[in-house]
């Protein structure tokens, strides 16, 4: 009954980026309380003193998480850590959450309590109201959406356009452990499906493991910056891996950059198991995605505010746009960085 | 290698609402700025001058909306529309929205401009911004989360919880089309599928399936109500049929209410079309849901405001909570009023 268009475009051939891109070109702003539409971490609203910030994401079982492996009190507590920290990455603060969930007959009431003990140890977690959402049913798999709301001062906002020539970047934590972490998680899968009598041992991976299934996002930076009246000339949370979002901001900043590789923080345990993989940590660390630290650019003239406050390591610097995103080596050759964003695995291909 | 609890209860067991109470009991809002959490139209959110007034609703392929009769441009419409709906029945005036969607690869980019399509057209209507989203994959169906955000006066705002003894009870434009328009494409629906060539004849339904597949939030009486100096004491959006509406109120509110089966607004196609399924009309309006029409109470001081309006019904008033909340038909009987949501169709059980 309901007509076909004749062309057919596979949605894949865009990508990720391409597709949104695509498919917001014509979301220009009208109302004046739009400061910031698409394109950011999260969308910001003028309301006179402050501004709100608002920020979405979609979560699908097959897609973002493997219920295998991921307990449901973790993926609960996951699902609000992401979108959290796409506020934080605005140099704002969280202060609301919906959480909008979508579940198959397959789901009793006591897995939806550890799903929601793991939201609301979250919302404990971060200072954040649970304060609506929308209960469904869903003939296949669990869907959770989740948008959170923030709270943040206009001039303080840091967006992903505004880095500058000779800015210094600067990455939170370490990079890496997350995908790592993924792959083990993979790995003991595949031997427990080939047989179920091999029980996984994990014990020596808490890190690792951790990283994938319970990460934070990194309120104390946003805290250490107000209390040190630091504001980053630009930032970004860092989901799709080191690679994908130094591009995006010098692409809306249109800027260059150089990372250098002896920057790149990563863990001992993810630099032993990415070994262990046969993977190289550097790749991890600049591709894996979903490390929920901080990139952000500061001014020269703020090195010393960055120097000594821990956990932030300084990776390299802005630079002209037509010098490109480069990778600066060890052994001192200069790579292209590739813009590759974190690919999910699509069982339908 | 995930656990699971050894008791299990069936989600449906508890219903929509109940399920619902039962996951957000804990939800008790920490943050100053929540004035209103779960258990309205939308959440409520201070700000300074102003609240910030959030809603949220995800709409899955199978359950809330049918491929084979709902053409995407509609869709795309409809699912803004509804998020809309929520944040006027406030008395806030919507202003941006983000859209979150789970496709499987059955779209193509094609059809998701149709989607997209529809949604610009809303956010054109409504004078709203698309500020933001997620695209992602499914394993199956198509996803649609949509958040609306709106701006509102503090003293201004209307809740559920408080209506008062002796207000009237009012309705906007006329209930049950949205569900004998649905009645109608699933009749057809039926036929094409026994017998695909013969194509359905729909021409003289036209208002039904507008407003089923193509419904309007009131915004012209939000309007009204600022440009009258009118403040419900009380107001929700009719998305789950009269009853259940009327239902939310009076439990919210602590009070009961009598509703005229005369003041109940039933639009001649909606009428004609019951009357051809061997369906009452007043249950039809009553238990059919949909209509995006809105259900608010006033104090009868107002009641002269009210009186000389366009497309506003007085259908009721509100009463002592021991009377419980009642139909009185035009015959003279009095009836209970059943607290009933909609019930979608779940094709599992």
């Amino acid at each position: 009954m309901s007509e076909e268009k004749t062309k057919r475009t596979d949605v894949n051939s865009l990508g990720e980026f391409g597709l949104i891109d695509h498919l917001t070109r014509m979301a220009v702003p009208n109302n004046p309380s739009t400061i910031k539409g698409v394109g950011d971490d999260a969308a910001v609203i003028d309301n006179g003193d402050k501004v709100t910030v608002v920020s979405t994401d979609l979560l699908v079982e097959g897609i973002h998480f493997d219920m295998m492996y991921t307990p449901l009190k973790h993926l609960g507590y996951k699902a609000i850590v992401v979108n959290l920290s796409d506020i934080y990455a605005m140099n704002a603060v969280p202060k609301q959450i919906t959480v909008s969930i979508a579940i198959s007959n397959r789901f009793s009431v006591e897995a939806l309590e550890e799903l929601y003990e793991g939201i609301y140890t979250a919302c404990k977690q971060y200072k954040v109201d649970l304060v609506g959402g929308d209960t469904t049913s869903s003939l296949k798999g669990l869907f959770i959406s989740v948008t959170a709301i923030g709270e943040g001062e206009k001039e303080k906002i840091t967006y992903r356009n505004t880095a500058k020539i000779g800015d210094l970047i600067c990455i939170t934590g370490n990079l890496g452990a997350a995908y790592l972490g993924l792959q083990l998680l993979e790995r003991e899968k595949q031997i427990y499906l080939e047989n179920p009598n091999i029980q996984p041992d994990l014990e020596d991976q808490q890190y690792l493991m951790e990283r994938q299934l319970k990460p934070e996002a990194r309120k104390d930076m946003i805290e250490m910056f107000a209390k040190n009246q630091l504001v980053p000339t630009s930032m970004i949370d860092i989901s799709d891996g080191l690679s994908s979002e130094i591009y995006h901001i010098c692409k809306q900043s249109g800027v260059g950059a150089v990372i250098e590789e002896s920057g790149v923080p990563i863990h001992p345990d993810a630099q032993m198991m990415a070994l262990q993989f046969q993977l190289d940590p550097v790749t991890c660390a600049l591709s894996g995605g979903e490390d929920y630290e901080l990139l952000f650019t500061i001014d020269p003239n703020d090195v010393e505010k960055v120097k000594y406050l821990p956990d932030i390591y300084i990776a390299g610097e802005i630079v002209d746009k037509k010098e490109g995103v480069k990778l600066h080596t060890k052994g001192g050759n200069i790579h292209d960085l590739p813009a590759q964003g974190w690919v999910h695995f699509d069982p339908n291909k």
